[in-house]
């Protein structure tokens, strides 16, 4: 059994580097503050008797050696930069979980047959560069290391100099192969918490596709300019904020819709809006479903753009489709989580995740524990310390089933 | 008759600080680029013989003698502060006009019996500081010089910290009375250009309420946050846009009702916002009205944040109420129109002017000239050449009825 209080001491620790005034972390992807959480992963690893290994979008593998080192490593992992307003658990848990892991066999003087390696992947939140889940994207062929490192962010700083300039620009190569894949991670919904359960086991997750949104109208005097001359680019981004959340509406339960980010030109108070840029995330647990939103999301852009007399351009800036996890390594968890006498239950992930990648090339599976309201993405995310050391108690013993003793 | 091919170089060379690639002017109030556009007027008005005054709002008055100082003076002027996405005619006409006036005088050397006055007003636009005619504002005692000094702007610097920090924070005292005003300015509307008119007659303008609104909701993870349990903040936002816009047009042809700016906190792709604040316009031509679509908006505001289950928080930050010009002044601009052979027509000022607060402790009368489109705080702003003669030439006409030869 892992140490809880152990692992709870790692999370607190990490949390201070990028910690908020209201508890939360703002450590967002290939910042300095990114770079002290790495750096201190790394010491954390290397204490723990690890090597380290960079590659070229700085994902970072801190790996246990194994009886037959020539055997796939069973790997677990997660990520560390966080939302802008984001809590200490995200990401931050299924990394210190796999660290746990590495502490727990160290303790207990166990050597595995299979390595094991705790990954820690670049840029999974997507808040300062899409496309989001970039270091396993990348890492499972999603998409090329070349067009990921020629990302740019608000500020046009591309993927390729923010990671040089923290110094996590690792080893180009190809990807080395997973034995399997466990990953820990709050829920970040509500749904454990209402069936008071403590271990989720993840069955799949949602496919996504998100949108850059742009609405062109005429920038014009908010005095004189009458009511019905206008094209202004607010009102019709305001329109399509509406149409958004219609379109989850429509497909209830699983489907969501959300516009998280709008930015306003010029922004002045006197000045109807010229040009607004809006992003749009849609999300559904069927392929077709998630095409259907695309063409409703498509038709409402064009029937806007058509009754206010203005032009809206739509951009795809990430797809993947929803993603079912490896069913022996589900079978897994379930099973470790039972033995170990845990309440558990079926769920399926709202949230994309590293696993969600790392399945295309690799069996992999997830657990999910609880958060407090089922909130995330919030400087008050909160979890139970207990639910946290149960959650790191069947990745241990999940693990242990994969690697060999 | 003033000469149009100077008032025109005048007006292009000013146009060159601050000058944007789109052919606009971006010259925000209190600037560095705003001290090199007063430094240039005060040359100017140096080498056409004028002493220079400067008062605690940092309102520039450049004063042409007159036969008997002891008299009141005639004064015109505007502003040259622009929108961050501004023009070269809006504000900088009026003060242009001034100084072509004053040149003309001295060309033609013509003594006043009052003096001449062109005043250069601090931030009219509002687009950095609330409130809006801020300059002309405090001179008509319409709000303190201390309420205004105090004002920060979105990075928190204060008009006394930007006023001194660019070398206009003048001398404080009463204002100094005022014989008449007149203001000449593009019209920033249509309706000169739809009837084929030279010069527009203002009759009075438009009432205006401003407000900082503030939706709070609460952050969430996008994806695993079913869409009924939401408290999205932008979507309550959008719903207010859409009301907006609603009132004014319940109350056509005059009302207006615009949202210029809005933001977005933590504005991220996958995060349900937690925060919107945005601003609200809306102007009538009555009195009654204005304070019906007052209680339209907070009503607005109640059952938004009712139906969503969030918190909508509305402050009144402008608010001055319909001004009618002094008719004797309305007419004398009427008289030299028509005597000069322009076309003209009475008009309604849709935008707030200097010269409504100079009006409520001078006579104050305003002229009005076309603009290509009706389009104004845009790039694209333009004029006729020959327009901006014609009105300069109604101003020169009035003014020396006003002050007497
Ligand atoms: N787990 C998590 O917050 N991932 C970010 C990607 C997403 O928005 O689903
Ligand atoms: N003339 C002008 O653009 N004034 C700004 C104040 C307003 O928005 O009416």
């Amino acid at each position: 059994r892992i140490d809880g209080a152990r692992l709870w001491k790692s999370l607190m620790d990490l949390a201070r580097i990028g910690g908020t005034p209201k508890g939360g972390v703002c450590r967002i992807a290939l910042t300095d503050l990114d770079r002290q959480g790495r750096d201190l992963f790394v010491q954390w690893a290397r204490e723990a008797g690890c090597s380290i290994r960079i590659d070229a979008i700085g994902n970072i593998f801190a790996r246990r050696a194994g009886a037959d080192d020539s055997l796939a490593p069973v790997m677990t992992g997660s990520h560390i930069d966080t939302q802008p307003t984001g809590g200490k658990f995200d990401g931050n848990y299924g990394v210190m979980a796999g660290l746990e892991v590495v502490r727990t066999l160290n303790a207990a003087g166990v050597r595995t047959r299979a390595p094991i390696e705790v990954a820690v992947w670049t840029n999974e939140e997507g808040s300062r560069f899409v496309p989001v889940m970039m270091g396993s994207g990348v890492f499972a062929g999603a998409f090329t290391l070349e067009h990921a490192l020629a990302q740019r962010d608000a500020q046009g700083v591309s993927v390729a100099e923010a990671l040089a300039a923290i110094g996590y620009a690792g080893q180009a190569g190809a990807a080395p192969a997973v034995g399997a894949y466990f990953e820990a991670h709050i829920e970040q919904g509500p749904v454990l918490e209402n069936h008071e359960r403590v271990i989720g086991v993840v069955q799949a997750a949602l496919g996504q596709r998100w949108y850059d949104v742009t609405v062109q109208g005429m920038e014009a005097h908010a005095g004189p300019t009458p009511m019905e001359l206008r094209q202004d680019a607010l009102l019709a981004a305001s329109a399509l904020v509406a149409e958004v959340n219609r379109i989850a509406l429509d497909r209830l339960p699983h489907a969501r819709g959300t516009v998280g980010s709008l930015e306003v030109h010029p922004n002045s108070r006197n000045v109807i809006p010229g040009r607004v840029k809006l992003s749009v995330d849609l999300r559904a647990p069927d392929d077709a479903q998630l095409l259907d939103m695309d063409a409703a999301l498509r038709a409402a852009c064009a029937r806007i753009a058509a009754e206010r007399g203005l032009a809206i351009g739509v951009e795809q800036v990430v797809y993947f489709p929803p993603q079912p996890f490896t069913p022996h390594l589900v079978e897994a968890v379930r099973a470790n989580a039972a033995d170990l006498g845990y309440s558990c239950m079926d769920v399926v992930s709202g949230a994309g995740h590293d696993a969600v990648y790392v399945a295309r090339v690799a069996p992999a599976a997830m657990v999910f524990v609880p958060c407090a309201d089922g909130i995330s993405h919030n400087e008050i995310e909160d979890a139970d310390p207990a639910h946290l050391e149960a959650g790191c108690n069947v990745l241990l013993r999940a693990m242990l089933a994969s690697a060999g003793v």
